[in-house]
């Protein structure tokens, strides 16, 4: 049996996140869909995690196990012919038997874009967050230190999350203006449900003077979802980079 | 009677260009639409050029007069609140009674945004042109120093145009790459119908060897639309920056 990881760019904007439904269309109902129709079988694909409605991924992989005999070189022009203009493959390999998109992965980056101006941009549109205040980069950056560490992020994840522990260890959060753009970028090893969007929205919050500068220790401490900010929107938050 | 500039960006892929059409949803009838619901009465709108459908704006530039009150600083925000998401007004300034955005323009910059790879990306869709064989940045640039200048630009010229006479000045034409992304900057005091995207389209004939390096003098000095290369499709074209 072949092992073959895909890596993929989605604009999910169209899309009820990564996980097939019941009810709503997403990105890996209409992967299965074009790969069924490449392979002539519906296989099962394992996705590195399951991204919310709404957000995109400048990179995104997933893995299927397959008899076929489809060189791995050839299958992203052939699913990119069957899969609509917001889905791309932009590769493809083969991969040790053991290999899965999940559990094997070691680290993942997320990035916020904020567009910090008054007007929207129709080019940022379902793309960004539009923040007309005025925001600093250093000060989200140097807030956004005390996320950094091996901590329990009970306090920024979501209730109905169902994870065994919410230890997880936040490698660099970084924040970078380019004119009116601004990224902030989360590194970690993994993510609770919602973390980054409460992560966000809480750096957020004490830039707009709603929340103390340096109360982010105090908040992982408590461990209560209660008191840490709001939950970002989906809109503006990419899956940046995935390892292994 | 005031003067109204107004700045504008706008994602094309869903108008019929700028100018108002009996069929079609134009990028002139929603601002107008809008214009009408802010001031209670409707003014015409003189655009700085006729946009093709399906071609973007990084920046344009139309005017109004008004006898209507409001003050200037107030009329992005207000526009924006009835504006479709693919339109934004960034700016407005009084200018002074005989200034027109079209025939008051000193210069234009139209950029060509080429997505240089073999798989698409889902952000671009639309919003460049895919060409999976290898550009070279610096090859483009050099052949098209032959259009900067003042010439006769009729073999650049799209049939149906009425325009009194087919000589422009180019100032500029570059290209630059980042990762991917190649751009193709031109620059001129103004533009025939479909010349950018005729100039483009037989730069990327000669860097693809269908035309001959060094061809364009000889084509410009034709005057016959047939010798040059094919009109690059709007979807990629960016008004880019429009000067007065």
């Amino acid at each position: 049996m072949r092992n073959l990881l895909l890596t993929l760019r989605f604009d999910g904007s169209g899309f009820h996140g990564w996980q097939v439904q019941p009810n709503g269309c997403t990105v890996q109902q209409v992967l299965g869909d074009a790969l069924e129709r490449v392979l002539g079988r519906r296989e099962a694909i394992h996705g590195c995690s399951r991204t919310d409605a709404g957000v995109h991924a400048r990179m995104f992989c997933c893995n299927f196990r397959t008899e076929h005999a489809i060189p791995a070189a050839r299958l992203p022009a052939a699913l990119n012919f069957y899969l609509c203009g917001q889905v791309a493959v932009l590769d493809c390999t083969e991969v040790a038997a053991d290999f899965h998109a999940r559990y094997s992965c070691t680290g993942k980056t997320y990035c916020y874009l904020i567009r910090n101006a008054r007007a929207r941009d129709p080019f940022l549109l379902h793309r960004a967050l539009l923040k007309p205040f005025p925001l600093e980069a250093a000060l989200l950056e140097r807030e956004g230190q005390a996320f950094v560490g091996t901590h329990d992020f009970a306090a920024f994840c979501a209730a109905g999350s169902s994870v065994k522990s919410t230890v997880r260890t936040v490698r660099r959060v970084e924040a970078c203006r380019d004119g009116e753009e601004l990224r902030l970028f989360f590194e970690a090893d993994g993510f609770l449900y919602n973390m980054v969007r409460i992560m966000a929205g809480t750096l957020l919050e004490i830039a707009r003077g709603r929340l103390e500068p340096g109360c982010i220790p105090a908040i992982l401490a408590s461990g209560d979802r209660a008191n840490a900010g709001f939950t970002a929107p989906a809109a503006g938050l990419y899956l940046w980079k995935v390892e292994y």
